[in-house]
Order: structure tokens, then C-alpha cells, then sequence
């Protein structure tokens, strides 16, 4: 069932990035102190110290939530996005490439004081894995009086970055979010982003778990990490207890939605080379959500993410390359 | 061979442009007046209208030569390159690309008033094939004085785009380019670019390929539009007749090496799915040249050739996005 005239299947709210990604066959990112698969943060006077570090780099538009947000426009779903970029070319670009999509945008713009546009640079190792190095720059100055009801207002499911948790001022920010999406009935869907960003805070995400979210999408770690437990079944337990719709991405082993009945598994689509990691979890949230805005079963919407995230690994970069929405119709999941 | 201590393998000199680069799956360059496959130049008041008629976009350093130096530079070679920014972020971020694969540069800097860092929106249909809008801009500027002997005097081969012939002050460019080189006994080579701007432009390429230069690079509708003959054979003769040493691409068709004892076919390397085929002359480029600066036989050399620009067309954009070099000495070509 489509979202009604007028309706949004899901609008995300995150921090807008543009992704500057190198190939790091050498190990670059160790020498700048980066954790593997992790996403670190950067200041402003690094930018030239870890740019000058990286080989040849591509740029595109990233941002966790944003990823997903192109992915459902690319599945043909109508969606907006919430977030803050500076007057200056990466935010342009930023900007163009989701309204391109016909994603609809409310977009605060800093000023010149509070910082560029934020990026992202991208190690990717041999072994597909991706290293960050975050600027979080206009992004982070994300405030509750850049949140209007607009989108928020119309959309089936509102999708929440936990990355922007990093922000002092957005934390407010995603408050009022919250409360517009359960005034308008919209389900309230959260990212849990990167363990590191759960362990700087767990306090606030376990306050957000326990009474404000109907969504939780998370991968292993960062949900275990979450509830500081040392295996994932004990996880599935308190997810349960606190009543939420969850799914835990566990790379080739696919996925595990968490549904009261008891845990579902949904299998990872087989990739005959994995290039880059770096968007899975982003493209996964894409198919899930979308999934669930269209009426589907969540096991139904898990294996359309599963589907996308298959798409997005075998190439650079964090958004689709592909027609997602003609791939999941040959798939019969659209 | 590899070239001695303080040589260069190849030196190239051409437009510095950064790629803006999109799927078009509905043909978007039709209605902006492009034609399928080939180069069209626009002016800088046009950027706005292309860049907003595309779909999501990747960045990443182009320009024709410049693509086959870094290949050049994947492949393990010496090399250097000549041309003209701007002091924009585009600018910045070619410099980074070459500087970072160990690319000598000497690039000279645009004044404010001669346009910014030029940029080639890149469109790929769905079989493949690229069309292009290029914003020449500051590489525009190229001029006499911008060409030192420095690293000309260093290389055993310098290669010369054909695109260069578009900017009136550059021919000059090209002129003092050609006779450093022959001083310094560094083969020169060309690439004839695009079969519309050897329509431009023939009278100047004739003149150049009749006296000046001792290797020549072209696809069959360049060299067919060269010579103004129908079939390639008329062309092979042509070439002979001049005493050149010349290599025809032909896409999948493989390239033809033309030697003064006959014409010998190198097959195009077999690509399960080609994605982009931007690039793949420029890549074939920094093979076949590399190769003739190692001291290998043409034929050799169009063999290392065609084994890069069959990398290349596997994914998007035009510079290598695998270490070229490993992948040659696994072929037995380096």
C-alpha cells in the first residue's frame, strides 16, 4: 500500500555529509590514529592533514541517514530529508544530489561563523572495510529551531541518525523531532550509527529505547554495546522487554529482526566481490524502512534491505548506482 | 628498461579538468543538446542549466591525459604533467589526485578573472557510453609561457592531448611543447581526443602529425575523420606514407597497431559487464605508453594497453580505481 497523495513513506533527519573516499591499500588510515571500521571525529584544523594523507579520492554526497533517504527516493518511495549544510560547494552539492531524486528537503543553512559543510573522509581497505574520519562542520550546529513539522507532519516513518547524538545541540533537536513524529502518528525509527558513537551515549539512547522509539535498526556490535551484553541473544531479550521492533545487521550473515514471536533471519544476498562495505547498514535501512511504510511484514521489508545493501557493497561509495526499484520488482519484493 | 635516475617515462600535457559524473538512464544529454558519445564545449554561464539537469553526481579528476599520467603512475611509472588551474577547491582537489600518486607537476595557476578550475559533466547511459559537456575554464589559459622545459627535458615520451588545439592560446602552447621535446629527444605523442575536435582542427593536427610527431593515438572515427577517408585501411595507409607509428583503438574490437610491415590486432581484454566506458582510451594510452617507454615492441606495449582499459570500463569514472601494476605483472606485462 503506497503512502496517500500528499504522504511521504519516510523522512530521515541526520547530518549531511559529502564522503571523500580514497582506496587505502597501505594502511594510511593507522597512521592517522583512525580504528578501523569505526568513524572517528575531526576538527577543523585536521581537514588538511587527513585529506593530504588520502591518494586519489571520489566525492559524493554521504551521510548515514541521507544514504538511506536516496535509497528509498531510488526505490521510487517519496521521502524527505531534515539536516544543515553551509552556503558553500560541498553543500550545494549535497543539496543537488538529493533534490535530483525528488527527495523533498528542509535544509537549515549555517552561517558563515559556525564551519563548512561536514565530510567525511573514507579509507577503504582491501578487505572492503571502511575507516572514517569525521568533519562534522555545519552539521553540527543542527538546532530545535531548525526543525519544523513540515515534512516530519506527512511522513509514515521519521528515521533518526544516532550520529547526531555527537551534536550538544542537536540532542534537543531530535526531542522535538520525536515529539512532532508522535504527535502525527509517524513511527519513530532510529539509528544506532557506529559503537563508539553508542558508547559516547548510551544514557541518552537508552532513555530514547525505553519511551520514545517503534524502530530500532543497529548492528551487532552497536547493540550489544548498547545494552552491555557480551552475546546478542541476551540483546534480543531486552529488546523485547521494551516492547520495540528491532533488526540487528550482521553483515554475510545477513540480518535478525526481533520481533516478539520470537527472531527471524533473514539471509545476506550472495556478492560475488565485495568492494567497499562503507553503506550497507544505510542501504539495509533503506529497503527496511520502505518495507514498512508500504505495509509489508518486517521480514517482508528486511529482505528488500537485504537486497539493497546487496547492491551497494559490490561498488565505491555509499549511494545506489543502480535502479533499486526495478531490481526489487524483478525480485518480486516491490 | 625502466628509465634511468631523475627520468620520466611520460610527461603529459593537456586540460586539467575535475569530472562531474551521473547515470543517465532517460537521456538527459539529449535535451541539452549533447551528442551520445561525444565532447561538446560549454561556456561557463552554461554550468548552472548542466549541472542542475543531472542526476545524483560523483566527482572525481579527469581531463584525458591527465587520466592516462595517473595510470601511468598506478602502472608504477616515473611521470610527470603539465597544465592550468584555478585557485579554487576543484583546482586543489586535481593537484591532490596526481600529487598524490607520486605525478611531478607543473601546473600553472589561473589569474581571478580567467574562470574557474575547468570541469567535464559526464553522462552514462545505460550501455555504457559517455557524453560530454566540458567547461574548458582555466585550463583555457594555457599558455606559452606556462611550458617549461623542466620536466619535458626529463621524459622519453611527451604526450599531447588534442584537446589542448581547442584553446587558440595553447597552440602556441603546443608549438614550444613539441620543440622542447624534440631538443631533449623525448618521443612526442598525441592523442587526436575526439573525432569532433579533429574536425575543428585538422588542418593543425595534419600539419602537426606530417612533421612533428613520432606517435600517434586515436579511435577509427578519429583517424578515419583525420585523413577524411572512409575505410581504416585508407587511414593505415596514410600513417605508413607519414612514417608514423600509430595505434587505432577499436572498443571491443581490440586496437590496431600500425607498423610500417603491416597492421597487427591487439584484442580487447574480455569484460563480463562493462559499466563506463569514459576512459578507456586514456587508459589504453597509459599502457601503450608506458610500455613504449620501458623500451617494449608497439605491439607489447598496445598489449599492456588494452589490459588497463579493460580495468577501467568496469566501473565508474576514468582513473584506475586498482593497483595497475600488480595486475600487469600477474598478465606477465611488466
Amino acid at each position: 500500500m503506497r503512502p496517500g497523495p500528499n504522504r511521504l513513506a519516510v523522512t530521515g533527519i541526520g547530518n549531511a555529509m559529502l564522503d571523500v573516499i580514497t582506496r587505502d591499500s597501505n594502511g594510511a588510515y593507522e597512521s592517522l590514529g583512525l580504528v578501523k571500521a569505526s568513524m572517528t571525529l575531526i576538527e577543523e584544523d585536521q581537514l588538511d592533514t587527513f585529506y593530504n594523507a588520502m591518494g586519489p579520492t571520489i566525492e559524493m554526497s554521504g551521510g548515514s541517514v541521507a544514504n538511506s533517504i536516496a535509497g528509498v527516493a531510488n526505490l521510487g518511495g517519496t521521502c524527505g530529508y531534515i539536516g544543515k549544510v553551509a552556503d558553500d560547494e560541498f553543500g550545494e552539492r549535497f543539496t543537488h544530489d538529493l533534490r535530483s531524486l525528488g527527495v523533498e528537503l528542509d535544509l537549515a543553512v549555517a552561517a558563515a561563523h559556525e564551519g563548512a559543510t561536514g565530510r567525511c573522509h573514507v579509507f577503504i581497505s582491501d578487505d572492503a572495510q571502511r575507516t572514517m574520519a569525521t568533519y562534522l562542520g555545519a552539521s553540527n550546529q543542527l538546532r530545535v529551531e531548525d526543525i519544523n513539522e513540515g515534512l516530519i507532519s506527512r511522513s509514515e516513518i521519521t528515521y533518526v541518525e544516532g550520529y547526531l547524538f555527537d551534536l550538544p545541540p542537536a540532542k534537543e533537536a531530535v526531542r522535538k523531532v520525536v515529539n512532532l513524529a508522535h504527535e502525527h502518528e509517524s513511527l519513530v525509527a532510529l539509528s544506532l550509527s557506529d559503537m563508539f558513537c553508542v558508547d559516547r551515549h548510551r544514557r541518552d539512547f537508552l532513555e530514547l529505547v525505553t519511551s520514545d522509539i517503534d524502530v530500532l535498526l543497529a548492528n551487532e556490535t552497536e547493540i550489544t554495546s548498547l545494552f552491555q551484553v557480551r552475546h546478542l541473544e541476551r540483546a534480543f531479550e531486552a529488546i523485547n522487554e521494551l516492547g520495540l521492533l528491532a533488526v540487528v545487521t550482521r553483515g554475510p550473515q545477513g540480518a535478525d529482526v526481533v520481533l516478539p514471536s520470537g527472531v527471524v533471519s533473514v539471509p545476506a544476498r550472495e556478492v560475488e566481490t565485495v568492494v567497499d562495505q562503507n553503506g550497507a547498514g544505510d542501504m539495509f535501512a533503506a529497503g527496511f524502512l520502505y518495507g514498512l511504510a508500504l505495509g509489508a511484514d518486517p521480514v517482508e521489508a528486511a529482505e528488500l534491505g537485504s537486497l539493497c545493501a546487496g547492491e551497494i557493497i559490490k561498488h565505491l561509495g555509499a549511494r545506489p548506482e543502480v535502479d533499486l526499484e526495478e531490481l526489487a520488482i524483478e525480485a518480486g519484493l516491490l
